[in-house]
Order: structure tokens, then C-alpha cells, then sequence
């Protein structure tokens, strides 16, 4: 899709603004047959679902419940199944760590193990974030023959580690085994080099862990480490060289910054709420011709498995819709990255209502942003990496395909 | 598609049920204009409908009319125009021949041919089926070198013959042509090796053929037989592996209980009618997860060209199904694994109604179970490889895809 986009990518001052709500779609609540988008007040939505062409996105495959990674980078125009980010990258991207390429991350545990050093609890009683940051700053102590090390404080008993090559070393590999057999009553596991090039990575690793436990021995229950999602910095092509696009990101939360950094979009600074994102937005409105803006609070509700709550968080966003259109935006989609149906209390795979208004978007016979509404969308269901293509072409920035 | 569910997979206790409606799909009858879904009255498929999600199932693709294994292998989740199962191997799995791996199966029919050796009649008149087994009786005393012979009668001119390598011997192909040129006023053609390892086994099915004939010389109008549909055992993943599901089938007819036997279900012993198939779901139904239903009436009366018998077929179905939910499975499929219209009194290529229920699949606004109402659903026009997918996340057996 990429490669067929970018040499028909043709220049225009149009402006795109792309709306992520996280955790976007839902379920029905059993007691009322409706879902989330069905029970909430949404006129601002409503109004402009009957004005846009609408569908589903769906950003993996039938049935498959996407990541944040994958659900971002299908919005983005990237087939998620040939593009993917690893844990340890996400984890890191989570708190603004500055990866570079050639990195190794993983995300890291703080555990307990007895005795005999086999596991008994695999978030250590889920200690206080204090008592990580004063933890992981014991283990930065710890140093590794041609390699720079860093253990950042994530939250609880999560940390991340990362390995950066010293110098023009280079040569690390993020294709590790992980060191958590994900189940009590064993040992950690050694990194095991799953190709010949990551041997020297895994050997440092599993020093990493033999000093970490030795400096951790006496700081029950956090007595020990286990390590997953080992990986580097995937190779992506760059969003606004593919799509011709001045792009920014406008996301309260670092993981969604970190994922569109990712891509090559220039990161805002914004504020923690919605109101700020579109306060950024309006401060930068003539910088850029392509904004993604994300909402966090309907993937929160849904993760808490509080259906009202849920509903609330749409009612906020439908209020600002108005602002949003009073930039007079050539193109403005409203998706999201994944379901959150509250009644599951988790991501779902069920395809995301999104609507895409433009002059020429072609309105179909839709006129509510509800899940049920949008299945008879004249966008069907559509893979997310439809999404951008179909985006150019109503900012009229594609040139046609052949003569 | 199976390279992506199958590490997603985690365990769950959850319980499955698929319904193949054989035949299922129709058309409108000229006279009302409604087709057999549309005349029957069906009260519980209706009220199913309208809690779950449905839509239209292609097995194929568009145009294609899917026999019974393509059918029922994309049901089961595997893409039938990888996976394919040859007209040989059909024809042995539905007379419940024990086919092993390696053996090469063909489909044969006794012929009729004048005295230069010329077909005057490709199915010998329709021989009775008793006449057939002694006509197989009397070529299973061909010998042939280093393999023994199976020759098995179906019905009426129909037999099957297997070849099996002796001992340890190994490499027969079922990469041969076909002896019947599917004409008449002209002989037999000889089986000739698609592929270099094929050549001997071509031999075998030569001299095969020539000791027929001389066994037959006097039998006429069965005075020669005509192989088609050469074929070994496909190599197919297994279902209960790659879905972690202790997964049994329960069909009346032997073709079906092969196709699941093919794939690793464990095929359930029952009677001849549906009430039986119910009766033994419910013996067994601690000890699988998922279980394969199959239903034949509908597409015999439709093959049969019989309307209304097709819809009746339907309505007796129609009354199973509150025993089907009276069992409280977690997911309930009802689909079939191609369309039958009466007006064809054969196969079809039409996409064939489907829904699937369960507690998240998020209803849509269909409240009929037909062909027409079915187009409006949530599902779409899906691949049936998509189906297994769909059924997995909805009996929560699926994690999610990236972080």
C-alpha cells in the first residue's frame, strides 16, 4: 500500500486532522441491548457521522485484538502484521526514553524468588513506585564490558531496561529469549540468543541478571528481575516523506508521542487533558498539514470495565468536536486504535466505528457514530491501512494511478 | 491466518458450537420472489439472528461454487485454496475407507465400451449398487507389484480404488492424470505421472486398468472402469493443535465425519438423524470444547431441485435450536459450507447466510436469518478462513496481538 501511495502523493495546502479515541468501539450493556456510543449523548458526532462517510476499521485481522503498536501504526498507514514494535520498544517509548537505533529494550519485572532463587511472585507484591526508582537506581550501578547501560523506573514493579552499543561497537540484537518463564515455583530463565548474532547481547544480559540479583538479595520482597519483549527499534518508512506530509502528534500520553516519534511525526508539547491538545492544536495550526490528536479517557473508562464512565468520556469528546471543526479542517477523521467494550474490561476485537468527513467524502445513509450505525457506512469494514490512502485522496493530495 | 491465531491461543474453559447447515444458501423461487430462508417459518433461527452477528460466509471466492471439502475445510479455518483435498481421498473418507498417509486414492466408475475399446456409456447404466460389489470383488484379485490394492464399491457404477505401498516401500504420488477423457466414441486414456516420482505409480495404475478390462470383458454393459480424482492424503495442520481445542465432530454422513477426522477432530460415534447428533452433543458435552454439527437435509433437498422440501428441511432444523441453547455454549455458529439453492438443484456459488452468538459478538441489526437480511449484518461478506478466528476471540481464547 506504501509503495503504491508514495509516487502518487502530488503537493496542496489541504489540512488533515486525524482524531485517535482510544479504545474507541464497544459492547451492548446487557441490561439495555445498547453499547457505550449507543447510550451516550452524542450530537456533535452524530451531526458530523451524517456528514461523513463512515465505517469500520479493522486493524489487524478478523477476531485478533490489537496492541496500542499495532492499532497506531494501522492508523497510520503501516500493515501492522509486516510492521511491528516490540514490547520493550513500546515500554520505552511509554516514558519517553530517548531510544536510538540499534538499542536493545526489554521490559523488566521486579520479582520475588526464595530461597533456592525460583520465582514466587512475579510483580513482587507490586511494590511502590519509590521503591522501583530506588531499585533501578541500585542497578545502573552495574556495568557491562562495550555496552552502555540504562534501568528507568516505569511504575510498580515495572522497569525498562535498555543496552546501547558503546561507541561504533554496534552489533547488539533485540532476538533474545525472555528471561520469565511467566510461572511460579522455577527460576528465571537465561536469554538464550535466538540468532546467531544476538550471542553477545545475550551473554550480557544474563550477566546484567546474575548482578542484579546480587545487588538485590537483601531488598525482599523485590529480590530479583525477569525480563521480556527484548527488541530494537523497527526500520519504519517515514510517514511525511511517504504521504508528503508536515505532521504532529498532539498526545498526552507518552506512548502515543513515542509511537508517532516513531514514524517520523514531530511531537508537541501539550498539557494533560483534552482541552490543551486542542489549544496545541490551534497554536500550531498553519506549522502543519497533518494532525494526529489522541484521546486517552474511553480507553481508561473501558479498561476499568466502567461502562458509565465510558460513556462520560465520549460525552467530553462530542463537546469538543465543535471546536475541532471550527478550524475548518479539509479532512477530519474520528477512529480509534482497538475496541475497549467495558463489559470485557480489556481491548477487543471488534472493528472501530470511524467516520471521515471531507467535501468530497460522499456521505452515506449513516447519521449516528455508534458501532451498529457504522457496519452499514459506505466505508464497510476496512483494514487500517486503507485509512491513510482513503485520507490523501480527500485532502486532494493523489495524483490518479496510471493514464 | 494460522500462523498468526495459533500463538495467540490461551486456554479457556469456554464451550463451542458449529452448525454446518449443509446446502444452506438459496435463492428466490421465480413464483414469490422469496427464497427457502425467506418461505420457512423460523422462529428460533430468527430470534438467534437477532441476538447475534451475521453475515454471509464465501468459501472461495467470488463466483466460485465450493464442493464439500473446500467447503467445510475453510469452515474449520483453513484457506481451501491452500489446503486442498483431492476428489480420490472425498470419495475413500466418505465411505469410511481407513486411508493412510501415502496411499493414493482415485475415484473410479465402471464404463461401458463397444469392441474397438471405445466408451459407449461413462457410468455403465447405472448399474445397481449389489452388481457394483461384486464387480469390486472381482478386481481385488489384481496383483500388482509392491503394493497392495484396495478396490471398494459406493454406489451404483461408483467405486474407490486405493493403492498402498507394501512395507516400508513408500513412494507412491498421486500426481497422475485421469483415465477418463469425459467423452464418448473414444478409449480410455492411460494414467500418465504429472511429476518424475509419479512414474511408477502410473505403471501400477496401467496394468491396473489393462487386468481390469480383461476381467470385465464379459460383464457387460460394466465391461471397463474409468479413474479420476488421483490423490494422497493432504498434509493438513492440526485443528485441536493449532486452536488448543479438544474438538469433536458429530455428523450422520461419513464424508463429513472424514473431512473432520482429516483435520484431527475426534469424530463422535451417533445415528442417522439430527435428533441423534443432538442427543450425543449433550452425552459428550464435558469432554470437548468445541464440536462440529453437520446437517444434510438441506442440501439434499436441494440438490434434489425440491423447494419446499428445503424449506422444511429448515423448519425441522429450526426446532433444534432451543436445545442447542439450552446447552449455554459460549459461542453458537450456525452456517453451512455452501449454498444449495432449489433453483440450481445443485451447489451454488453464493456466499451462505451465517451468525454467530455469543455473549461480545455485539448484535447487529439483523433479526432474520436469510439470505437478504444477512447482507445488513456486522459480519459482511467474510472469508469462511475468518470464521475460526471470529469464534476464537469470541469464546475469549485469544490474546492480543502486539503490546
Amino acid at each position: 500500500m506504501l509503495d503504491l501511495i508514495a509516487p502518487l502523493v502530488v503537493p496542496n495546502a489541504t489540512k488533515i486532522v486525524l482524531v485517535s479515541l482510544d479504545g474507541l468501539g464497544g459492547l451492548p450493556r446487557p441490561e439495555t441491548g445498547r453499547s457505550e456510543l449507543e447510550t451516550a449523548r452524542l450530537p456533535n458526532l452524530a451531526r458530523l457521522a451524517t456528514e461523513a462517510a463512515c465505517g469500520l476499521v479493522r486493524h489487524v485481522a478478523p477476531g485478533i485484538t490489537p496492541g496500542s503498536g499495532p492499532g497506531h501504526l494501522g492508523l497510520f498507514g503501516y500493515d501492522p502484521l509486516r510492521y511491528q514494535v516490540g514490547r520493550g520498544v513500546l515500554e520505552a517509548l511509554g516514558i519517553e526514553f530517548d531510544l536510538r537505533a540499534g538499542d536493545v529494550a526489554a521490559r523488566g519485572n521486579f520479582c520475588t524468588v526464595d530461597g533456592l532463587g525460583r520465582i514466587t511472585d512475579r510483580r513482587a507484591g507490586r511494590i511502590a513506585t519509590d521503591v522501583c526508582v530506588r531499585l533501578t537506581e541500585r542497578l545502573r550501578g552495574i556495568r557491562l564490558p562495550g555496552v552502555d547501560l540504562f534501568v528507568e523506573p516505569v511504575r510498580e514493579h515495572r522497569f525498562v531496561l535498555v543496552l546501547r552499543a558503546k561507541g561504533r561497537a554496534g552489533g547488539l540484537s533485540g532476538r533474545l529469549s525472555e528471561t520469565d518463564p511467566q510461572a511460579l515455583g522455577t527460576p528465571p530463565l537465561p536469554a538464550k540468543p535466538l540468532e546467531p548474532k544476538a550471542k553477545a547481547t545475550a551473554q550480557r544480559v544474563n550477566v546484567f541478571v546474575a548482578a542484579a540479583r546480587r545487588r538485590l538479595a537483601a531488598s525482599t520482597p523485590a529480590n530479583m528481575v525477569l525480563l521480556r519483549g527484548f527488541d530494537q527499534l523497527p526500520q519504519l518508512p517515514r510517514f511525511p516523506e511517504i504521504f508528503g506530509l508536515r505532521a504532529a502528534a498532539i498526545a498526552a500520553y507518552p506512548m502515543y508521542r513515542g509511537l508517532a516519534r516513531l514514524v517520523g511525526m514531530e511531537v508537541l508539547k501539550t498539557g494533560a487533558t483534552f482541552a490543551d491538545e486542542l489549544a496545541t492544536l490551534r497554536e500550531h495550526w498553519d506549522a502543519y498539514d497533518f494532525f494526529f490528536l489522541h484521546y486517552k479517557d474511553t480507553d481508561k473508562a473501558g479498561e476499568d470495565g466502567d461502562f458509565d464512565a465510558k460513556v462520560a468520556a465520549l460525552e467530553r469528546l462530542d463537546g469538543f468536536v465543535p471546536g475541532l471543526r471550527a478550524l475548518n479542517p479539509d479532512v477530519l477523521v474520528v477512529t480509534g486504535d482497538h475496541s475497549t467494550p467495558s463489559v470485557l474490561a480489556a481491548h477487543g476485537w471488534q472493528p472501530v466505528p470511524s467516520l471521515l468527513w471531507s467535501r468530497y467524502c460522499g456521505a452515506d445513509g449513516v447519521t449516528a457514530f455508534t458501532e451498529r450505525a457504522c457496519t452499514a457506512g459506505s466505508l464497510g469494514v476496512f483494514p487500517a491501512q486503507h485509512l491513510m490512502p482513503l485520507v490523501m485522496a480527500n485532502a486532494l493530495r493523489l495524483t490518479k494511478y496510471g493514464a
